[in-house]
């Protein structure tokens, strides 16, 4: 059914009503752009997401890959992809014109991805891959690494992949035992298994780049002696390309996300597996680290694409579908209503509807402040960076739990259909799954941002944030419409000041364990005040277009941004309360649990 | 991996402990049973739960039913595992000796179905259904199609189905259109089509006997025109069992609980379907209504079954798994440990066991409610009848809603694996989402609480229940170490109360569409705080055998009982919060939504 999975409407609105994509345009970097280039770059995009991988969705989730041999089979839809997207330079977009790219900022490159991830996550998956395994190369790699891999990389002929987790370390990458031995020739032998590697190995590409994490021989133990080495699949020698002794011994079969293979690679088994080391030794945390952001950020964006499709799904059947009649309406022999005219149902779409158009303006937000830290320097770089930082387990993590409930309510609306293989939803369910764990698990986000993000430069991010929030309560308070959910936003962003200070107060007492043990109900309650600053933001630039004298579609376009604000503040921000009540508590139950309790 | 999916401790814990089921052997219908005969049914459903039916969970899942030329070949286990029940007298199991039956207390037929729902909802099912629709029978028809059909039913030969619903009527079940003329040789004659009939047709049985809705010709519109007929797939004819023109014309491919087919229904294609009345015409809903509350509680036994096959799932990987050390353990040479030391984990496998026990044991507690109603006579009667009427939707809902919670954290303490289809999560993921949608969706069981149940009866199943409650505070109260947790319930049953009040006493003024359009919200609250009820009842048991003594095993079981209680209220109960805020702005946002403002 729905050949619709995003709003171009609303995208339109984000990028140039409320986050003004079009002042980038006054910095040199973005200088030859305007937003004809911007709108330009958006239609392609939907034009490569609905002509070549919108299609595709449900027969890729149909005929998964297939492993035989130490080769994986992928849908012919890949290599297509692939191809197009090195042709239309979108695996390079931002990159400087000196290695090719088109100095695009992140919010239009974020905005063509999430049309590319609702269309098709597995399918879109594999350049974003690229993307960030070429973004390490082009970052800290030799200019020969550079000059080797990065063309075909951006071109789509070669795959790029992150591997990091192996069967001992998968959220504890401190583990990491993949071995790398020097030799006097500058490469290094590696040994060693890695498992769950997207994209690690499939027959849509003639060479697979891994981007891995590996320990020099005599390394010291933990993350100090971890390094990152560019380890390809086939290497180059004498012009041809040989096998480098990288094997893939199998892939997963997963529950959804079926169109992308997750690999288990063994390196060394012949003794001749070369890794060509990227900077400097017992860095390679820190590296993949400096991408981690982008690799999150890219979590949150996929996560909200599925929302946005399931929720254009779900909102085409209750229109379409009628059942039952209005609440009194006592006369059976009165036509049944469209589903979308029950309260209950209206309800539902809010919610799929609020989780969408929030967790996209809060990855607008943040790729906003990636573009401006970009071309800015000292102090106002700084500023937009730790932003980044702090925000980066929110983008994360919000649409990625939100979008699980988000498409689960989607199944909710289309009922039995909801269940079943010939409708949509189903597989958005199963797809949506994966957000909540990989590129660092949503407790490990939780970690991230009580332990050390809200800490980091003596708070001064978490401040910056609030300054951010302040700011836009202000201007939504010009809107009287608003008040309501402006005074909301101010208390609810001072109960999150107010619990940070204590639970920050009290670390130091109770212990690391005590102090952390709720991050994940800490990260939750942020996310909540991240969605309602959205939704207040978004509303305000609605409400001065209703003010300026919007009419027709698009008085209902910002009508509806306003009551989708109202909805949120009314059902979504007060479940800050129960988490505040139980924050304030910081009693350390779960720490003092004794694992025993658990036996009969 | 895990080969344990139910704790048979806990089990015995609620059957015998908390909810003293040995205490109906002092009624005469029950009064030839005793602990022995209770514990060799139980010992005998975990036998056939973990020799016949966990076994054979996943393979089930792998290879789903086919459709062929009207005929649906299911998984072999389904014929032995229908044909095993049948011998056991499992079907008829708490019906009187005159039918066949045991006599056995709701209790203990529950506690059964638990142990078969937890190894293989998707098998477990086949038999649940063939009691339900063998119930119609045996309360509301004639002599004769009792003798036709009970036997057969009964010894697992033939299926039962409750045949509901149609393409445009699912929810709203007044649209059935099937229709039923009257016939001189007192059949009727059947045309229509059914769809979502779960088991409705399959080669594990020689004859599939439907329950099915349909309209008299002729009579008056909506619920009040609603006939119930047996329409059997086979019927006998001069000692020979012939066709009687049902032909399934398809089935629909589900995300899970794949093990059972859901068939469409093409009745009287060829004119020669006959229907045969029960009972009285006109009265086929409220009959099906009569059975509608074992088959809500049924939906429930499925999803904490499920639920709990999930947690003992995750809680074995977290106790094997090692990965990470404790919060500020900084070198990196320490061993690893088990995931099950870090808060987090704990913290999730805490929630999960919150909503498998506390599930259980509402449906226990209401089970209970059953058995009473049978044994009791006038108002003793009309009381436990008037509870179990309140609580279905709650134990409908509850371990629907958050069973989907409580498995998705289960994947989470799997990371990777919970989403691979090595492990069990994922299945358990996906069988899990059919329960808030089948038997009445959670919408639907919200409308049924607050609209009609909590007012019924000028609120009086409302004020028995607040009774049973304030009985279980007061019992509570003896035990100090519960003090807080029993004041905390107090307020959130007095909350619950005033929200109802204020509610209901709006009703009037701001119409039905206003007051019903947060029923879901309202029907959350009332699950929350009917399971802190229970594990406030639960730990009381468990502080009471800490204070006579229990030591080893014991002591740990009671303890982490106690622990898990504290963990629901302050993890879970303050969740109300949001609720209760929510509530008490009867606003009726979601109803004045225009569905234009959905437009762009």
């Amino acid at each position: 059914m729905a050949e619709r999975f995003i709003s171009k409407k609303n995208l339109s609105f984000l990028l140039y009503d409320v986050f003004d994509v079009e002042s980038l345009t006054r910095y040199p970097y973005y200088a030859d752009h305007g937003r004809e280039t911007f709108e330009m770059v958006i239609e392609t995009s939907f034009k490569i997401a609905s002509g070549m991988m919108f299609p595709v969705l449900s027969e890729m989730d149909r005929q998964e890959p297939e492993y035989q041999d130490g080769t994986v089979r992928v849908h012919p839809a890949v290599r297509e992809f692939l191809r197009a997207a090195g042709e239309g330079g979108w695996i390079n977009a931002t990159k400087p014109y000196d290695v090719g790219g088109q100095q695009l900022p992140n919010m239009i490159n974020f905005a063509a991805s999430f049309a590319f991830m609702a269309a098709n996550y597995s399918l879109g998956v594999y350049t974003y891959l690229t993307a960030g395994a070429a973004n390490l190369i082009w970052s800290f790699g030799s200019q020969e690494l550079k000059d080797e891999y990065l063309p075909r990389m951006y071109s789509g002929e070669w795959q790029g992949t992150m591997a990091l987790t192996e069967p001992n370390a998968g959220s504890s990458l401190s583990d990491v035992a993949t071995q790398a031995e020097p030799t006097e020739r500058g490469y290094y032998n590696i040994s060693g298994q890695k498992i769950f590697i997207s994209a690690g190995m499939h027959d849509a590409v003639e060479n697979v780049v891994h981007l891995m994490l590996a320990r020099i021989k005599g390394a010291p133990a933990g993350v100090k002696g971890i390094s990152l080495f560019v380890v390809p699949a086939l290497r180059g020698e004498g012009g041809a390309l040989v096998s480098n002794d990288v094997k893939c011994i199998g892939i997963d079969h997963k529950m959804g996300y079926k169109g992308a293979p997750i690999a288990q690679l063994a390196m060394g088994e012949n003794g001749d597996c070369r890794g060509y080391l990227v900077g400097e030794p017992h860095k390679g945390l820190a590296y993949m680290f400096h991408m981690m952001n982008e690799e999150r950020i890219g979590v949150g964006i996929g996560a909200v694409g599925i929302a946005s499709a399931a929720y254009y799904a779900s909102l085409e059947y209750a229109r379409l579908r009628t059942q039952g009649r209005r609440q009194g309406e006592k006369n059976p022999a009165t036509p049944q209503i469209a589903i979308i005219e029950h309260a209950d149902v209206k309800r539902m779409l809010l919610f799929q509807r609020a989780v969408v158009e929030g967790s996209l303006a809060l990855l607008l937000q943040v790729s906003r402040y990636l573009d401006l830290e970009q071309v800015s320097d000292g102090e106002e770089k700084e500023k937009y960076h730790l932003l980044v930082e702090l925000l980066t387990p929110v983008v994360k993590t919000y649409p990625s739990e939100a979008g699980i409930t988000s498409v689960s309510q989607g199944i909710q609306i289309l009922g039995g259909y909801g269940y079943c293989r010939d409708f949509p939803l189903e597989q958005h369910f199963r797809d949506m799954r994966i957000h909540p764990i990989h590129e660092g698990t949503t407790g490990i986000q939780g970690q991230d941002i009580l332990g050390r993000k809200v800490r980091m430069n003596d708070g001064r991010a978490f401040a910056l944030f609030l300054g951010e929030v302040a700011a836009d309560i202000a201007a939504a308070r010009k809107h009287s419409r608003l008040s309501r959910q402006a005074g909301d936003l101010e208390t609810a962003a001072a109960s999150l000041k107010e619990i940070t200070s204590y639970m920050v107060g009290a670390a130091a007492s109770i212990g690391a364990e005590v102090f952390l043990a709720d991050a994940t109900l800490y990260l939750e309650l942020f996310c909540l005040v991240c969605a309602a600053w959205q939704w207040l933001k978004m509303a305000a630039v609605s409400s001065g277009a209703l003010d300026a004298g919007a009419s027709g579609d698009d008085a209902n376009f910002h009508a509806g941004k306003i009551v989708a604000c109202e909805f949120f503040f009314a059902y979504e921000l007060p479940k800050s309360l129960g988490l505040l009540k139980r924050l304030g508590d910081a009693d350390g139950l779960t720490v003092k649990v004794n694992p025993e309790m658990f036996e009969d």
